[in-house]
């Protein structure tokens, strides 16, 4: 007999914050003995974890740039599967071939009122080693620009965002024929020419504001960690939340011989240029605008009144890229199961970088490399794993996703049937656990989250989170602790590779790391290099060793789970929250229009408008209607009763001790870890069927921001009631079908109860 | 018989915030005959109003800089008197006997690490003809700093208020035998020296931050209006709300021989130097702090990082002050009432500046001195006002109130008998009307709100008010816009020249103005020239002509009113809001006190604060008790009751058509403008006798700032629980005192009905 206790701990053990540091509930999924015996393997884990470890690898995998297509790439990549091999795991490359654009020509001039041609280079720092490999790296750049040349009037439009050009239009003015420079922030890169090209503009450049993550938030490299005057945002901007990977092979693995479509048919490719630059290079076209004051909330840190423009400055933007097919090199290690060689556990991280690429991803990278050593030496030493484990280093993260995305692509029907879950990492730093992911595994993660200790604070990571939600965390977290619940999970959007997995295959996934004490940060600068971490990121790399034990806990849990610790109430709960705010959204939206329209006849903003400033008449919007909101209720009701009853079932498994079989476990875990499948929907998102996902998406005008029960969100801030209203429903037989899963779920517990 | 229809309008006419633009409801206070007299009048009034007028007095007084003892201030003085002759008034120069310090030494270095000498001057203009009288004119200084030779480290305690000593406290520092630097802003300028000096700083530097009225916030002079970076804030340091007015003659008018104390002996003097700066002055000074990153709130505009220190800037500041007696010119006019001589109703502006003050004080002077010669041509003309019309012009309000204060202190005893209200400017610029003070006049400004054009808009400066409220302003003042509310008054704190008549005598006030669109300030700078303000304050002085319109009705409908239109009604309610807010004001600190101390005991600060930074532990405050508020609600309902009953007495006798004598209107007027001579008490408040007002005081630590019911507020802020027990009692007693004043309106309202 086997007696199962973790399955029906949730509520009473892992939602309890009181945990003290210490206490080692069973962990959930676990049988009594089976939990003794996880947990005395993970305090073995813990004491092999080695910080040195982290930064031997960090030197060897930084010191040569390695983005996609560098020779440092594919040599680190070698390193990495020769050592998994060396650590007792079957490990290859797997190649894909990308089409990836690097820089032929970048020429961006002030043309007048004063002639300034912008530097475009990023110069070495005295002790900062890797600053000087500027001959090998890729220079500032943003990957997926179109070419161009293009000359036009400059216009400042702040972040560039949806917001940002409504108050454009307040104040009379448009992008159309310009050249648009935005600031970094407040969404995703690609978004900010994205839709400047929706407006018309003929390019973009995008520049880091100090107010943003310079001078302004802490002392400069090399003084402090902060983003200096020289400093660049490298980044892609092929249109992520449209479909992130190759931009030729939509939907299909980029293998050598994968049929592919134009460059000019790629849904996700830009049609104008757009340039990154740093605020010295920014500063003299800044200057050079006039025309209307910046509004407040547009002004960033430089020491100049912000104008918008348009003009009197002309800028001139020339962008020249080579196009080529770039092989990609995913490195992927496997540890097979003893127990259920079918059912995998998937732990990832990327490892191509923009140069030196410290923080990110090789922190991440440094962390996995380290778990992996010492799964691989405890399976040695007779504790080989119930599942299999696949570790991923994944190639080609930055250009979009691509590496990860591509072999998903590929091996998407293999995926679907075998993989539970998937553990992401992407850089790491001192300060707070943040994790995100999918909620069904909230329960589980919080007990993770109360077993690491802060390498300070003599308090787990968890207890440390926590004190912190209960100093700044919103209400909604607020009420999430109340409730019990340890960790409270984010949800994902995108920005790294968890993306396919989840928003692709509808594959649980995870997205953890350290933060928020990094003491300032270099993101896709040359300056994010080993100096710049040890000193600033995570010096003796403590966070790294905590990160790689709640990342190596989370994956030998999964992978030695009785029963998988995926959880209904947890998932309802969420959902049930999100509701709420989609509901709010539709009557906020309803307020706010119904008192703007009051203004406007009321002749409010006429009377308030400065007399010696333009003022655009403003209009009424449309009323914002009762959306059908209660077939949602209703599926959430149904979604309520199936969750509670397959709790008191599974409660009833555990404590009836009934006795079974590995073939049953299976089956019942086969149910479970199939739960997120039934939250995707072949057909997709409107307008982007690639995310078929539809409780946790990318913004479409957010780009990383996530959105939860996309459909039916978006809808509403698009202010598209007749697509809200088919989205509710669409959500409506989502949920429904869902509840129907855990009813399968409950009558075969029931079953294995008798 | 006289029907007295204003008195009854209150509710019915005034309120409505429907009036259309060129509504004429009978004046409040007026009866009907007499009323559309008054209108009739206004109208002429209306149409004798010149901008030309304005901009010609402006050229005259801004010509010379025209501080307190320079030589064109008396000229300035003479000229006034002249004219306020030639248009039939009685005008005298009484003159005052200041100690006034003025610089004979300003040296300020920054020692090391990098030696630097701060300029210390504004330079002229080109364009800005009045820039170069550097000259004759009184350089950057902060008048009533202490003399004084310092030499210490440098810190930096952002604006120097309460609010930033306990931060400085949780950072571990301290001021103590340290040079303090502060930028100018959230609070009254001499708050900052007085609390350093509280915490034993040795000296203070202050400076204008360019986030805060420099290019962050618009084009710099002379591009555009704002402060650039030459631009110095001069201001006095005495201690204003400890008590305005001369330094060694408290209380009693600062005549030749009046007897004097020692500088010594003075409470309002400063122990300590201070001096004020351009932000290019202190930029070398700030560039050379290091030690903690200030907290976000706390960071400017400049390029830098800022940080706090201390040092390792070291800095020396050297002052030395002539300190001379120094004779002040207050104009005052006077045109003899026709039917009530010895009831008096007073205009008053200050004449003397910093510099060339265009702005501050002169825009405002000469719409009194349109106003005052177009009443003097009214009364030759035959429509002589009822009561005495009293103009001023004071002098040396910059540096404490202190023309205005004197004279209120010298004719304290006449002023409190005959003295119906206070109308003061002080300066004014394009934009919106703001005006403050009693509420027991709120009705009737409202009306006067409501019945003069905005030059630009096609309505009423109070429907434009009203618009900006509803789109911008507080719930409160929403609210009070739903109540009817025509023109929610503001609270008056301190800052001109109705201090005095207000806070020390009981004479109710208002205190008018517009702004908000002035296109920056160079206020107490060099700058601010009439080539300043014709670009940027109030091109064509169209602003300036309506503050004439809006103070020149409140003047004439004080002096011609049959009944004063004080109102119960609106002071009531007003004092309710207060109560309301005293009281929550206790529940949040007890609230927000609970919580702070739940998260010391939780170890919550000390798990979150980050560990590579200095952790000073947090401890617990002393709860909040309840307080014995029961005694104020108990006095507000009266007060209630008592104002009630007054409407309807006064209603009755309006409508009732009695025959009423001037005798007996002017024993119902002695009762309603004494009205306001109820809410000051001789004891004053604590630590400061010479604030006796217990409804309005500036805020002991905010300075010009208004701390409504004080008494209670303060101490509430301050933690002092007993005092603010005994406060309410004591508050408790005067609306008591005012509900018993208010009856014997009533009795006396009711004997005139029969």
């Amino acid at each position: 007999m086997k007696k199962i206790t973790g399955i029906i701990t949730i509520a009473v053990m892992c939602g309890g914050v009181a945990l003290a540091a210490g206490d080692s509930p069973a962990p959930l999924g676990f049988s009594e003995q089976e939990g003794a015996d996880q947990l005395a393997l993970e305090a073995e884990f813990d004491r092999r974890v080695n910080p040195d470890n982290l930064d031997m690898w960090m030197q060897r995998l930084t010191a040569e740039p390695h983005h996609l297509g560098a020779p440092g790439t594919k040599t680190a990549a070698e390193a990495m599967a020769e050592a998994f091999r060396s650590w007792g795991y079957e490990a290859e490359i797997e190649t894909f071939h990308i089409l990836f654009p690097t820089p032929k020509e970048r020429v961006l001039q002030l043309l007048s009122p004063e002639p300034y041609t912008a530097a475009l280079v990023e110069p070495a720092i005295e002790g900062d080693r890797t600053s000087e490999q500027a001959d090998r790296s890729l220079p500032p750049y943003n990957a997926y620009s179109a070419d161009g040349d293009v000359t036009g009037e400059l216009i400042y439009v702040n972040q560039g965002i949806p917001a940002d050009y409504e108050e454009l239009e307040r104040l009379g003015l448009d992008v159309k024929g310009k050249i648009v420079i935005a600031r970094y922030g407040g969404s995703w890169r690609g978004i900010k020419p994205k839709l400047a090209q929706e407006h018309g503009a003929l390019g973009v450049i995008l520049y880091s504001d100090p107010a943003d993550d310079g001078y302004a938030q802490g002392d400069a490299y090399p003084k402090g960690g902060h983003r200096n005057q020289d400093s660049v945002q490298r980044g892609s901007v092929i249109d992520l939340p449209l479909r992130p990977g190759d931009p030729v092979t939509p939907g299909v693995g980029a293998t050598e011989n994968a049929k592919r479509i134009s460059r000019e048919d790629s849904e996700s490719l830009l049609k104008i240029p757009v340039l990154p630059i740093s605020y010295n290079d920014a500063l003299p076209f800044l200057k050079a605008l006039d025309g209307a004051v910046a509004p407040d909330s547009w002004r960033g840190a430089l020491p100049i009144t912000y104008h918008v423009g348009p003009g009197p400055a002309r800028v001139r933007l020339k962008l020249a890229f080579d196009w080529t097919l770039t092989p990609a090199y995913n490195v992927i290690a496997k540890l097979e199961g003893e127990t259920y060689p079918d059912e995998w556990v998937m732990r990832g991280n990327h490892h191509d970088a923009w140069v030196s690429g410290a923080a990110d991803p090789v922190s991440g990278m440094v962390a996995l490399m380290e778990e992996a050593r010492i799964v691989g030496e405890l399976a040695r030493a007779g504790n080989r794993p119930a599942r299999t484990i696949l570790y991923a280093g994944w190639d080609a993260e930055e250009p979009g996703l691509i590496g990860s995305v591509e072999w998903v692509e590929q091996h998407a029907r293999e995926l679907d049937a075998k993989l539970v879950a998937y553990i992401n990492t992407d850089g790491t730093s001192r300060g707070f656990l943040n994790a995100g992911g999918s909620h069904t595994l909230e329960p589980f993660f919080g007990q993770i989250a109360n077993a690491v200790m802060d390498p300070h604070k003599g308090i787990t990571v968890g207890e440390r989170r926590r004190k912190l939600l209960r100093l700044i965390g919103s209400e909604e977290q607020k009420k999430a602790l109340d409730a019990g619940i340890a960790y409270p999970l984010s949800a994902l959007g995108s920005g790294s590779d968890y993306s396919g997995f989840l928003q692709h295959l509808g594959i649980a996934s995870l997205n953890i790391g350290f933060g928020g004490e990094g003491g300032g940060s270099q993101y896709h600068s040359a300056y994010d290099s080993y100096d710049h971490y040890v000193r600033f990121g995570d010096p003796g790399f403590l966070y790294g060793a905590a990160l790689a034990k709640v990342a190596g806990r989370a994956t030998l849990r999964l992978a030695n789970a009785d029963i998988l610790p995926f959880d209904t109430e947890a998932f309802t709960r969420t959902v049930a929250v999100y509701l709420d705010q989609v509901t709010g959204l539709a009557d906020n939206m309803r307020k706010e229009t119904a008192e703007h329209n009051e203004r406007v006849r009321d002749g409010i903003y006429a009377a308030v408008a400065d007399p010696s400033e333009a003022y655009v008449p403003r209009i009424e919007k449309d009323p914002v209607p009762h959306l059908a909101f209660a077939a949602l209720e209703n599926a959430l009701a149904k979604l309520r009763v199936s969750s509670a009853a397959f709790d008191e079932a599974a409660k009833n498994l555990a404590e009836g001790g009934a006795n079974i079989s590995k073939r049953q476990q299976a089956e019942l875990n086969r149910l479970l870890y199939r739960m997120e499948r039934k939250m995707i929907r072949a057909e997709g998102l409107p307008r982007r069927p690639w995310f078929v996902h539809h409780i946790y998406a990318p913004g479409f005008y957010t780009g990383y921001g996530v959105k939860t029960l996309p459909g039916v969100r978006e809808a509403i801030e698009q202010r598209n009631w007749q697509e809200a209203n088919q989205q509710i429903d669409i959500l409506a037989n989502i949920l429904t079908d869902i509840a129907t899963h855990m009813d399968q779920m409950t009558t075969l517990a029931e079953d294995l109860s008798d």
